[in-house]
């Protein structure tokens, strides 16, 4: 089949070059022992919910700060904010659909505290976020089960930019046919050392394994 | 609340005046009696899947043709040419996160056949995508179930573009919180002049009622 579909190539546009500016702030943050989490998803992942559940196992351990980007609404940093406790502040990227490492180290200076882990995320998207380095050090990709097994398939720099991979919403697989292990091949193949976190924020299952591997994540940054 | 959120702007991107051309492409297509319509949702809320089902509804009254964008892959285009066995043809934008008028007058251009109804399927994106006016006579907007009820907060200006709203997976409603009446009622104050459509390709619900819409705003069209 695939000789037969005509393929009509249309150009790339040109990316800023952004990889100078967030390797800077990598190392800053480096200095400062303060680990940087990039959250991304398509929009409706559960991105939010699962860090309400993930912040609150660890701010006893951790002191937490959430940045939240959002084109133009603030209703999860209020979420965060009230269901949590912990600092927020809101990124609003005015229709842009991603966020680059400029807006993020603007973020990074205007969120006041001490922090161990920071959290960043991202606008709901499984495009552009992937090809702007954050200056994070960890990128934490969502895909809810919803979503379908097929969707490294279709958006494979996201899960070639990713380290970590949770699968949301498991409570779900009684309605969807989501193969988990047809997934994580599909992602393997892009990414030999991706680590996988099946998880149901509304159930708990999973939360605890994710919940451990941030904290020693932070634990190993902080130590070396 | 709201006072209380440090708001961080930043600039928007300037984009591309691309709506003259959108506007000459729209006219061309008119006199052509080419309807034109462009399917824009998040990844994974079941556009291709839609699109199987409404397209084998419609394609004894109608001459369809399907151009498919993704960025990479080619897995929908061979769904449509097997599912429906209209032609359909495949758009890569080789990493571009949206369509925009000249990529999809190339599209039109590239193919072949005379076409009462020609369906645009865009990349997966809440943002990018209702940048972008296609040149299109109708945007259809894809809205999933398990996505949640609040994406017409957060991803305002493609509830503002739409015209036409399905809400999809409709058959998972059983698992999943998801208040039609307020989803609607966002969309509104957002788009007075939004019509909506409760379905589910899965188990056939509302699709009727889809169809003979599509069939009537073709109809109408081309009797203008």
């Amino acid at each position: 089949m695939a000789d037969s579909v005509r393929i009509i190539k249309v150009k790339q546009s040109v990316l800023a070059n952004n990889d100078a500016r967030a390797e800077k702030l990598r190392n800053e943050l480096k200095e400062r022992g303060v680990f940087l989490i990039n959250v991304m998803s398509s929009p409706g992942s559960g991105k939010t919910t699962l860090l309400v559940n993930l912040i609150n196992r660890l701010k006893k351990e951790l002191k937490i700060g959430v940045m939240e980007a959002d084109m133009d609404a603030i209703v999860d940093t209020q979420t965060i904010k009230e269901k949590t406790g912990v600092p927020a502040i809101q990124i609003h990227t005015s229709g842009e659909c991603h966020l680059d490492a400029k807006m993020v180290n603007e973020s990074v200076d205007g969120i006041e505290g001490d922090f161990d882990l920071l959290i960043l995320e991202n606008i709901g998207n499984l495009v552009c976020p992937a090809e702007f380095d954050t200056g994070a050090s960890l990128n934490l990709v969502l895909l809810s089960i919803p979503e379908g097994d097929d969707k490294p398939l279709k958006y494979p720099l996201m899960f070639r930019v990713g380290n970590a991979f949770v699968f949301t919403k498991m409570d779900a697989k009684v309605v969807f046919d989501f193969d988990v292990e047809l997934a994580k091949d599909h992602i393997r193949k892009l990414n030999p050392n991706a680590v996988f976190f099946p998880v149901s924020a509304k159930t708990g299952e999973g939360m605890e394994e994710l919940a451990s591997y941030i904290l020693n994540s932070v634990k190993e940054y902080k130590a070396k």
